[in-house]
């Protein structure tokens, strides 16, 4: 138990986790498309490693977390077929995939943020390299797709992970323990998109 | 006023009105389109500084600018309010804005153009270098907002970018002063757009 | 002729070759899209030269290769008057252009793959990494002119690059000579290619 709740565990368990579902909802738009599994199987890859790849190239921190640890990349060939067999339980999961997936963004921005403060980088620009970390795979799935980003018409998650990266560095800061404050962020986060949601709030339009 | 004429310290004054320049140009577009108040600060970042990361990354120049100095982020940060803010003046402006792009252009291609130099580049590819820095922010900026890149299409500005490479290449190794070389080579790359704008020039078309 | 049959000297040359293909098919298409020259050259540029710049900076491989060797770029360079000149024989060579454009794929592929091994890279990842070099560059090509890309919809032509990256990996293994496994390799792509194309056969699609 003890061992499992070491800071470093938990998050890598966490991100395997969020690793696996950013696959599964880049492979379930990749099949929207009409694309073909092999399509399916670059979208999951791309949504589910995109974002940590751009944090690790723009910050030189090489070799990347997937070629580096094969197991990333192990989990999005896993998730294809996965996708495949549990495609009419997986409409059904709404729920439980944005819960998932939340969660997933949450430990991406964490992790991508002290990746980044790890490497000295300055507060501010290590909180935008935790949403970097935790929004451009997703980017990068619906440029691949040929759509606007959704991220920049109407999702209210990038601000979502911002908060959560200010509250984590404060919180780290404060000398609050870290899983403590991991589970801070996470609810944070998650707690923003759902409202957001609920009250259907959008950042607000330019112009 | 000789130290402010210090070849340094223009080139950095003028590359930091370039980014915000930029910046506003990419903020106008995401608002014309839709965006929210975080895609258009985005689209703002990557127009003004995508270029720069794109030359950063592929000559493995490590910390990319944005990184090291973390001015020009926050450069794209105050743009997003100062373009809401001035939003009916700036569509007046249409002029000034040409002008100040234009030198940004120019700019950001012979600083482009001097960095890789300075890291042992092929002249030839120097001045390529000098055109990506310039012209790849613009380039995501319209891939990110789903059209065409403009630059393929209309613009002669690249083309432009290029012969004021080429120029500053020849007049700093003619021993010319370097400041003087700044001033010829934008005045040029403003001149050909111009003329080009003028009488409606543009790029043969391939077939 | 022993000297020609040297695996690095055959390598090179083959590789020269499917970059100059490349650039063509990427040239053509941007004439398709009423791109201007410039546009062409570049969008030549990346459909060649895009898969290999994506693997270098993944792997930290640096300076990417068409840095260090300005022949790349020259041969882009090149591309574009020659498709310009013999655009009329080009339509009628497209039996020609195939074969050239899978043969091309195929060494991208092996030679993609030969790096990322000699860095260490796992052999599975380095298979990826091989069929990365190899259509990348189409990918990127297909984003710039605003379409899904075509390698995720309707061709297979990225499994027959992988087939080939495995066999290759066997061959190596088995102690079989490298300039037997280059041919072999190359016979199988192309064989795959063909086989798909003749039967009509396309990956399954998702859903």
């Amino acid at each position: 138990m003890k061992e499992f709740l070491d800071g470093f565990s938990v998050l890598y368990t966490l991100e395997l986790i969020g690793t696996f579902v950013f696959a599964i909802s880049g492979i379930r738009l990749a099949a929207k498309k009409e694309m073909d599994l092999f399509g399916a199987a670059v979208i999951g890859f791309v949504t589910a490693l995109g974002g940590g790849t751009t944090r690790d190239v723009l910050l030189d921190s090489h070799p990347v977390a997937w070629i580096e640890n094969p197991t990333y990349a192990g989990l999005v060939l896993i998730a294809v077929p996965f996708t495949y067999i549990f495609r009419r339980y997986l409409i059904y999961m709404h729920r439980t995939f944005f819960i998932f997936d939340t969660v997933g963004i949450a430990l991406f921005t964490i992790s991508g943020m002290q990746k980044a403060l790890s490497l000295g980088l300055h507060p501010g620009l290590a909180m935008a390299m935790g949403v970097v970390s935790a929004v451009v795979g997703g980017v990068i799935r619906d440029i691949l797709c040929n759509e606007i980003p959704l991220i920049f018409r109407k999702e209210i998650y990038a601000m979502a992970c911002f908060s959560g990266a200010v509250a984590f560095y404060f919180l780290e800061a404060s000398g609050s323990p870290t899983n403590l404050n991991y589970l801070l962020t996470v609810i944070l986060i998650v707690g923003i998109r759902i409202i957001a949601i609920r009250k259907n709030l959008t950042f607000p339009k330019m112009k």
